[in-house]
């Protein structure tokens, strides 16, 4: 077969761009073997070409003019690895209606602006690709559109950011919140700012990709309901120990009766669960359909090499398909209800601190059963303060589990806040 | 985008044929609105059509002449799921020869008849997939060539037969091994005769299709290093259990100093080794490389529906990628020598029955250094015919742990044959 040279540029030469730069350059002859392409970095996009940088790209390769590229009819692929929303988008924007075949790793770009991204590539018959955007090198996008296209999965699971799973992993040594974090940010999978990752803000923009692409309908941030890890004591990591089970941030997306549910919340995961064994800052995601029953990915899913490797994927995936209408469609070809948020079933872990003293049980009890949520398992033991109450659900609608938390926090035998977290234990075999 | 309307013919029409079938018909909307092509199944190819079927394909589709399917030029795709590897292979060589691509589910066919498949499919241009022929929907295969393309994948670890997972995971539950795996026959898991899976055969021809597509070389069954789980006992389980480890069946494939080890054999996992959590007739493959760290895809392993799902995505993927001459080229692009079988290093766990009397301790650990094997871990306990000892190793060549096991089991001391298995517990985080 005859070898079709590929110019491919990129948007941004930081980390990410220069190993993008890398790889293909190493791996030119693998990719060429596999595809008949070979690719060539020709141009990069950055603010001061001038600056010095630990891996320049080659003599006339970076541009701070990006009509040199957007104009430019001899590049045939562009890949964004600049972040943030604008002028990314702007950017992009430009470059399918020239008709160039873009690749980002933008998590934000595409959470955000998905929706008119996808539609000018779809109109303009051009690929956009994003596999770096969700979990780095974990090829989810791929596997979701790519070998799951019959499988109407209805729900998918994810532990996607790695840093608030490095925290709980560390919580499950023995360290406590603060340090657990202090030691992320040493290790360098936390921001100095870690509040992105906390909060659950980062898996929700993961969970809204992922989620528009196995319903194929568009999801966006505010879709997703989302609480971080702030509130996670060693207290509850314990407790979710001796019931068997880990405390993780699980990002969930469900599809029930034609309902869309998106949500981030701090859960309980039994331990034979595959999500349990996602430790340190690595990140999986598992995805539950009929036919498959459930595949898990589970590896890295930050770091420049990682995000580069699959950014590169999507590069070789593009000129292995193009002129052949494969995956040109707008991915999003349904609109689905959201389900109210009160409506989703799963069991519940609730933790209470409370006056030790006769009938407490029993009103606590009450309060649920008056919500129909039943008890499936209860420990009591001795607190400082009085007595702590660790409660297992059977599955219960999250609006009257809120529901009983409500009226229990309000009963006078009850200390502080009570804690209420969704339990991860159903595995379909 | 016009739709293409792609007629498919099937070789074979069993519980996986008819699987396919019933997929390709339920979700045509979806694959039309990915790809823009209609794939519609229109010849089975059966012994005997007039048989009575559960599911029967319609009027005009079962037919006995193989010719009707080669010679008809409207035929697009053909899907093997017949099983076995004659006729199978030279019906898969004569379609490649008329230029029709072919998705085959048949592990032993790619196993044994790989090279000369892969060397017509690729002399005809025309594309064979066969992702289906390892652990069923776990889109493996799929992974490897179009994900990783860039990552020089260096070792690939595998649970990938679930007969020998459940029994294992059984026994962990304190199940003997006879009665484990006649509760995997009972419950559909095992065959009537589970030599093939209990053997290790079953998953050495996986790992032989997985190391070739992983290394670029070709590997047959003949270069599989290979142990059966018979002699794995409930005390093996147990001492593991209190290593913090389980037994499971590995598959692994390794490139070392530019030399290829692929091996199947019981292997004691540690418990946060993404492998230990593999339960009950699942599957896993874990792929190491230097970009992407590793990637761990979990899922079943088997089953009609799980298998057709993954010839559906393959048929669906040649659609995508027809006429760009993606994955047309041979697979296997270069030769690597075969490391000598004593080569591979790791941990090795050690079970010996002695004597319990002084001075055998001191015999067994001067017999374990003068092989160079160092010893991290030991228990020593009573049991009923005198001491048993349970010893963990560092890292060690295979050989030298096999030399050791030889002089140990000679001395006078020792009772019956001890036992050595691998330890997988490196993660490089």
């Amino acid at each position: 077969m005859t070898s079709v040279d590929v110019p491919v540029a990129l948007l941004g030469y930081g980390t990410v761009g220069a190993a993008v730069k890398r790889l293909i350059d190493e791996n030119g002859d693998d990719i060429e073997r596999a595809t008949g392409h070979r690719l060539r970095v020709v141009r990069a996009l950055v603010r001061d070409p001038a600056r010095a940088r630990p891996a320049p790209p080659g003599p006339g390769v970076l541009t701070s003019g990006f009509g040199e590229i957007e104009r430019d009819p001899s590049i045939k692929l562009v890949a964004e690895v600049m972040g943030g929303v604008e002028p990314a988008a702007d950017y992009v924007l430009r470059l399918l209606h020239a008709g160039k075949p873009v690749v980002s790793a933008n998590k934000q770009l595409i959470a955000r602006r998905g929706a008119e991204l996808f539609a000018a590539a779809s109109r303009e018959g051009v690929q956009l690709r994003f596999e770096a955007s969700v979990c780095a090198a974990i090829p989810v996008i791929k596997v979701l559109r790519e070998a799951l296209v019959v499988n109407n999965v209805h729900r998918v699971l994810g532990i996607v950011n790695g840093t608030t799973n490095f925290v709980l992993t560390r919580m499950e040594d023995g360290a406590d919140y603060a340090a657990a974090l202090g030691e992320a940010q040493r290790l360098g999978y936390a921001e100095a700012d870690p509040s992105d990752d906390v909060s659950g803000a980062d898996a929700a923009a993961k969970m809204a990709i992922l989620a528009t692409i196995a319903f194929g309908s568009r999801v966006t941030l505010d879709d997703v309901i989302c609480d971080g890890i702030q509130n996670v004591s060693r207290q509850h990591v314990t407790a979710a120990h001796e019931l068997g089970m880990v405390v993780r941030l699980v990002g969930s997306a469900s599809l029930v009766d034609g309902s869309v549910d998106v949500r981030v919340q701090p859960s309980l995961v039994d331990r034979h669960h595959p999500l349990a064994a996602v430790e340190g800052p690595f990140n999986a995601v598992m995805l539950q359909g009929e036919t498959i029953r459930e595949i898990t990915l589970e590896g890295p899913g930050a770091g420049g090499q990682e995000t580069a490797s699959a950014v590169v994927a999507d590069l070789v995936s593009i000129v292995g398909t193009s002129g052949t209408g494969f995956l040109q469609n707008d991915a999003c070809w349904r609109t689905l209800a959201r389900l109210p948020s009160g409506r989703l079933r799963s069991p519940f872990y609730l933790h209470v601190e409370v006056d030790d003293r006769p009938g407490v049980l029993a009103r606590i009890a009450d309060r649920l059963a008056a919500e129909q949520v039943s008890v499936a398992r209860l420990t009591q033991r001795q607190s400082p303060s009085g007595a702590s109450l660790d409660i297992v659900t059977h599955e219960a609608f999250s609006g009257e589990a809120e529901a009983a938390l409500g009226t229990i926090q309000r009963l006078p035998e009850v200390h502080g806040r009570p804690t209420l977290m969704r339990v991860i234990t159903e595995r379909p075999l």
